[in-house]
């Protein structure tokens, strides 16, 4: 059964890259994938100082290791200054080749104004670096604070058939790239 | 007078990439602009969440007020994941287009393996979207742990000679763009 | 006085490219400036085939001896497939560092869709390489279609007020850097 | 049967970039799969004119037609000023979605000086436009004069294994994406 475990790169309390995220892992659970969504605002990590251990911070391990046995990954960033938010980077950073090789991953951002593709662009030359897959679909949501109802449900017909679009991709192709039901 | 803000993104206690910005902020004061080195390893700074009050983290506004006042900044990252760290960002998260606007900055990124653009690339679209200014010398300094010496110089000559025309470059067009001295 | 050549990577009869390039260059001229347009649809150039001499398209060397000439540039490319499009990317390939190298530029790009900043950012890139500066200021314009009135004028007026920040950035900026009225 | 089309953006004589494209293809060949190379040295390809008609150059729809059929590419690109050639660029831009949409896509970039990923990330990001996937290992060759030997062999054995590897996982993934032999 497909595995898939997904990140979102914002703390706030109400964030809507929290919901997009939560959104994108209902449709691919509903395609028959097992999700288990990584809420970073309830875990405790230290910023990467580039070593491998992080005796302090049990979290780490916990990362790393439902990354490790996952086939693929949700990322969902806020667009911070046109690009990924450290806090997402970082989660990266705390993760190597032997966690992120081979998976296959969906791209989400979140910006307050126009929909732009930075924040996706800059994932997916990150996610290439430790030879993960992207695939083609990916989702900008621009005006993010207007996207949402308040249960958390898109009020865009068309924004939300690209999530289906999203989620059927990332479903359809780890099971191919990775061999799995 | 020139006022230079230094900033390096890595925690690592024996960082190169905090060498290499004190060498560039030791030649940049050579040129007769004041420097400032702002060392992530001695501050204290949260996550951003996406807010603009941090108040248990005094160090935010030390960050914001020390980058308000400058006219110019020197960046330097590790190319963690064929990016900028996520320390480094997230310390640019912090701040805003009200610090950040019309400022020259110069950049400057360590790695491990060969020289890459990737990291310099991704910041300077970065501070683009901020409004700032970066120079077009930059310099990417590959298998950092053999380029310097235990003293902190560069071992390579040719490698000194960007830092010389990095420095050059940064003081001047500073000048030019702020019409300050 | 402050020279600049302008530069649109379009060959469409009707491009948009070309009427934002002319609508840039009116603001930039408004301003004292000296522009010069050149359309890539009345020039013959080659595929450059990574050498410095084409004895049978003269205008290769007129390409290279008006922006040697100019102390500003002004490019204008349509985004295809989410980037440059190849008949700009290959006017600048025709030239090298020996003229492009120190020119001040402004950036924009014309999409059917909605905007997006993907060209825009690697023009930015390869104008580093060459030692170009680039202003922060840069303009996108999406739905092109219906971005200008049959009189070649821009119906919305907040992207007409990009333009005059745009055309004021790239005057005021390049006499700071080049010295130049 | 796997079926891959080969194709580099450098037109000149001795070009390193389709010596490198050949290499790819002999070895991607040698692992079953069928491979065309389309040397745009040896058609004659217009500028892009942002239209679908080309009736004067039937090598338009000769190049569209060979990808339309084909399951995967092969591209190489000379790393002309940090970027993609116009050359390589303007035949992408001949074609659209219709023939490029779920390609599985090798990347090759050619340099004179040191080796790096701008060129490759930009193909990456252009591809990703049009639905193509990008498969993870891709190859950069830096200092491309003293790559090859006369023969238009690599002079360097874990070069030559990158090669191996991007061959196998061309022909692996386009096999598992595309669900054929």
């Amino acid at each position: 059964m497909v595995k898939i475990v997904a990140i979102a790169g914002s703390l706030r309390p109400d964030s809507t890259s929290q919901m997009a995220l939560n959104l994108a892992a209902q449709r691919v659970e509903a395609l028959g994938a097992e999700v288990e969504v990584l809420d970073l605002r309830e875990m405790r990590l230290p910023f990467c100082n580039g070593g491998d251990e992080y005796p302090d911070y049990p979290d780490v391990k916990r990362l790393q290791e439902a990354v490790s046995r996952a086939d693929g990954l949700i990322l969902a960033t806020p667009e911070y200054h046109g690009s990924v938010s450290g806090v997402l980077k970082n989660a990266l950073d705390l993760m190597s080749f032997d966690q992120l090789s081979g998976k296959v991953t969906g791209l989400i951002s979140v910006l307050g104004g126009q929909p732009n593709s930075n924040a996706l662009n800059d994932l997916r030359i990150i996610l290439r670096w430790v030879h993960a897959w992207c695939i083609p679909e990916q989702v900008a949501i621009g005006q993010a604070w207007k996207a949402f109802s308040p249960e958390g449900k898109l009020l865009d017909e068309k924004l939300s058939q690209r999530f289906d679009q999203f989620a059927q991709s990332l479903v359809d192709n780890t099971r191919k790239l990775r061999g799995v039901n």
